[in-house]
């Protein structure tokens, strides 16, 4: 595809490339759901769920999501060493090796949830020796900088790591994905997301800092800290979104964009997972106004700057349940909701079959 | 078993078998999660749905849900003919072929929280001609009574209806039922329901009054006025729970409510669904304030009573979507997460292991 070429990073085109959902089709499921064998809108929320899914995917009834995949994007964090979490940076490599064999969090949702789970490193830092190609094949450095202090990437990592999220995209809905969830992975990986919370939603710092992996007063205080000196590096950047993701974000959450874009040009729904995946797709709103259109929110996390964030996105959470992990679990718990109003579309009876039903 | 017996209703042994669930499994539960690959309580609720799920089961790691049972039990009601409903008393029996032909809602959001449905015949104003024995075996009357002007039910009528809740828990328990969904249908049944919930609770009948189905100010006022009556009927005989469901009730929530305290005694956990199962809830807890402890609520419904019903209880649904059509299909929507909890005590790795996969 031409934007994953070594040409110049085409992001008008890029971010034109998202339509909005199929206006017909979602007309169709609103117009079916009122014939169902229920009082209209009885099934509240699931039936605007119905009609989401069914402009997303252009059809009505809706196809069954027979692939459901969950991309964890891995990355570290310079600002991770500035004591911001209650855990040290080394855990990211050793979680991302805890999901390829299959015993985080994310895997064992991702069972429940009948999905499918990739993690790709952007920038751990560690080689990974051993890990699968389609692990490491995109990563751009180990590490991203300390975001207090220095920017997080260079303007061509920053460029590398979005189109990394672009590819990464195209791969899975080449693959066939009908639905995506991104997760995110990464110790310290929460401060830039805050930060990039506080700058696109106007918010002040304290009002987004929460407890994350679970830190101690001190440790949220030095969190704060780093929130405000990456805020006041980064806001005189937010007039270019790539040269803001450089300045206080990180590969993984310049991945993240790119492939929340890249999905919704390509017609893919996804479900959003917590405050790091919600950091991106700030971002990508700011690229694209309609990108929110091809997303629902799973849930809503602990974490004050996801309220934040969501507010802003417009989106309403499908859970809440104060979870605070990240790597898409939030989003899992939500998915079996979307095939409940993908079952109510096309598997109920009519009230004029059941109706018929009764003078036979 | 000897309460099924002709011989007198033993309340006092019914509501005595009611223990409380296993401390020793959740504790158990608390250790391993708090083990595991995650920072302590990351999970948030999920993880005390896993604690919850241990203790009902007497085990931890708990046993995945492998029957997953939903009792819909069905009955008219003469407040029906009041004009408290969008629809008219006919649609109970036609419902209730609908969920045995497999097209309403509760099927469809069965299928898709991998649960079986059976629906019971309490006191539908129809014969069901055709219909399955294990439907029509526990019937007790032809709808229930006209509660704003007479008894829902005799006193026999009450204990029978009691009884058969009983006799069906034991049915379902007996044929390996692992978890039960109650739910409700029929015509009319939020107006019972509601005076149930507004005597409990102690709330002002228009506090707790809705739009039910769908219905219009003058049909809200017809209801107001239904309950406002019956809970002036009621309200003398709230010495005796039994008497309360002759008074107010109806066989329907006689039934569940002794479906609710015999699934409890039988250690069977049970999530509950909207309104009507939470009112018939509110019975059970004041017969044995144990019984809470065996349920979820699975939802929280539109409708006003249900939300004084949870607070009552005690219980904070695990979803939010504005949904009210009973049938306990806002219940089925919560299943997948006791799943997800399940999977999350059973199927994690321990931080520990994934600490020593790094060094290896």
């Amino acid at each position: 595809m031409a934007d994953t070429t070594p040409g110049p990073l085409d992001l008008v085109g890029i971010t034109g490339a998202v339509d909005l959902p199929d206006e017909d089709a979602r007309a169709a499921a609103q117009q079916r759901l009122d014939s169902l064998a229920k009082p209209p809108g009885a099934l509240g929320r699931l039936e605007e769920l119905a009609v989401w899914l069914a402009g997303v995917q252009g059809r009505c009834p809706t196809t069954p999501l027979e692939r459901v995949r969950v991309v964890v994007v891995a990355g570290d964090h310079g600002i991770a060493a500035g004591g911001v979490s209650a855990y040290p940076p080394e855990v990211t490599a050793l979680m991302v090796r805890a999901v390829l064999a299959g015993g985080a969090a994310v895997n064992a949702l991702a069972r429940v949830a009948g999905a499918t789970v990739r993690v790709v490193d952007l920038a751990v830092d560690d080689d990974l020796a051993g890990a699968p190609e389609e692990v490491t094949r995109h990563k751009v450095r180990r590490g991203s900088g300390r975001i207090d202090v220095e920017d997080a990437l260079t303007a061509e990592e920053a460029e590398a790591a979005f189109r990394a999220g672009i590819a990464i995209a195209d791969e899975e809905v080449d693959a066939g994905a009908d639905l995506l969830v991104p997760g995110d992975m990464g110790i310290g990986n929460t401060t830039p997301a805050s930060t990039l919370v506080a700058l696109l939603t106007g918010t002040e710092v304290v009002q987004v800092i929460g407890r994350g992996t679970g830190i101690d007063d001190e440790q949220w205080m030095r969190k704060c800290a780093a929130v405000r000196d990456a805020a006041r590096r980064g806001r005189p950047r937010q007039g270019d979104m790539l040269d803001l993701l450089a300045a206080v974000g990180g590969a993984d959450l310049a991945a993240m964009t790119g492939l929340l874009l890249r999905a919704a040009a390509r017609r893919t729904p996804v479900v959003l997972d917590g405050l790091v995946v919600s950091a991106a797709a700030l971002v990508a709103q700011r690229l694209s106004y309609r990108v929110t259109r091809w997303f629902v929110a799973g849930h809503r996390s602990a974490e004050p700057a996801h309220t934040a964030a969501l507010t802003r996105l417009g989106l309403t959470p499908l859970v809440e349940h104060g979870m605070r992990l990240g790597e898409g679990t939030g989003a899992l718990v939500a998915v079996p909701q979307l095939r409940a109003a993908a079952e109510v579309l096309g598997g109920m009876a009519t009230l004029d079959e059941v109706l018929a039903g009764g003078s036979s």
